[in-house]
């Protein structure tokens, strides 16, 4: 499939049917995830790929009622950083030191940039790291389509009942978005046929 | 390429040579910024490809000096919108019977879950739509790399200047996120051919 196809394949899937992904490709998604771009290249999230059926269970009733925790094959949570500490901070640079061979002098532009980020103010910074998820998100369920794994991203759960589940408090994370992966149920996901729905062209693009 | 190997060959890039991104290329990347997923698909947003260079001269001299806005090929801002209105709204629905032959009645679901996004507070609102924005930021830089085009993200701009200059005012949008198309500069660019730098996967991924 081209990157079109992968587009037009993919849709948000409401109903999950029972066979598991492999794990060489979840491995290509998660890696995917890892190589996406954020701001500056901090990643200041962490991501969590859940598999452990107990924890999926308690997901499922305290947090996220919708059908396909149950059904998908495996969940991954993108949880964005609180703050930026000093030792992210530190960590930062140098793994751009060791990674392009270069010294902590001539970082000094990308540790000013990273310092004015870790200067936020509470929300202002935990607003800028959700955000750097849903670039993650999108990066995601492209990797997904490319491997043919559907995939359903999901807001709407309880994030705090989340956090209390995942252990995530006082660990400066913050559940933000999830991604189910699994295959379509071709039988019982209404919309596993439906044509995609989007604004045209000439409404949704200008150019100028 | 591979989706990993898209990954791993695409970077933020500093300096883009002379050469056009052909008009072929620029259209895959448009059509999947128009099929990327957001929120029930409301896609609140508006895209703007901007080839002026009038428009161009004035966005590098007023709202970002970065040299990526002098020597891109093409240049996409994402614009959020500030608000949903009736009309968005009701097109919303309109969209989905035409594109799927459904009725108003079966869409009662989607409406009232619309309904809910309409009632957030301004504030509120906007951060919601700018955070759809980063998904599909995130599907246009895959898109990007998987024609081979090089792109930059920015979101370092004057957003006040950049919302004047396109005459965004008073149309309920707010811009958002840039991306600068064209090809790296081998010779001028140092991050050309520099290692990409990211956590290790270990420490980004926990499996639970």
């Amino acid at each position: 499939m081209n990157f079109i196809e992968m587009m037009n394949w993919r849709y948000s899937v409401k109903h999950f049917n029972s066979e598991k992904v492999s794990q060489d490709k979840i491995d290509i998604i998660l890696e995917a995830i890892r190589l996406a771009p954020t701001s500056m290249g901090l990643q200041a999230m962490k991501v969590f790929l859940i598999e452990d059926e107990i924890l999926l269970k308690e997901i499922g009733e305290k947090s996220c009622i919708q059908p396909q925790i149950k059904e998908c094959s495996h969940l991954i949570l993108l949880a964005a950083r609180e703050d930026l500490t000093d030792e992210e901070l530190n960590e930062f640079i140098k793994r751009n030191m060791d990674s392009r061979n270069v010294s902590e002098e001539s970082l000094s532009g990308s540790k000013s940039m990273a310092l004015s980020v870790q200067k936020k103010d509470k929300s202002e910074f935990l607003d800028w790291s959700m955000r750097q998820t849903y670039i993650v998100l999108g990066i995601a369920l492209a990797a997904a389509a490319s491997e043919k794994v559907d995939a359903t991203p999901m807001k709407g759960f309880n994030a705090q009942a989340m956090d209390e589940i995942m252990n995530l408090k006082g660990k400066g994370l913050a559940s933000s978005l999830l991604i189910a992966l699994g295959y379509r149920d071709e039988e019982n996901d209404p919309y596993a046929n439906s044509p995609k729905v989007r604004k045209a062209k000439d409404e949704f693009i200008e150019v100028k």
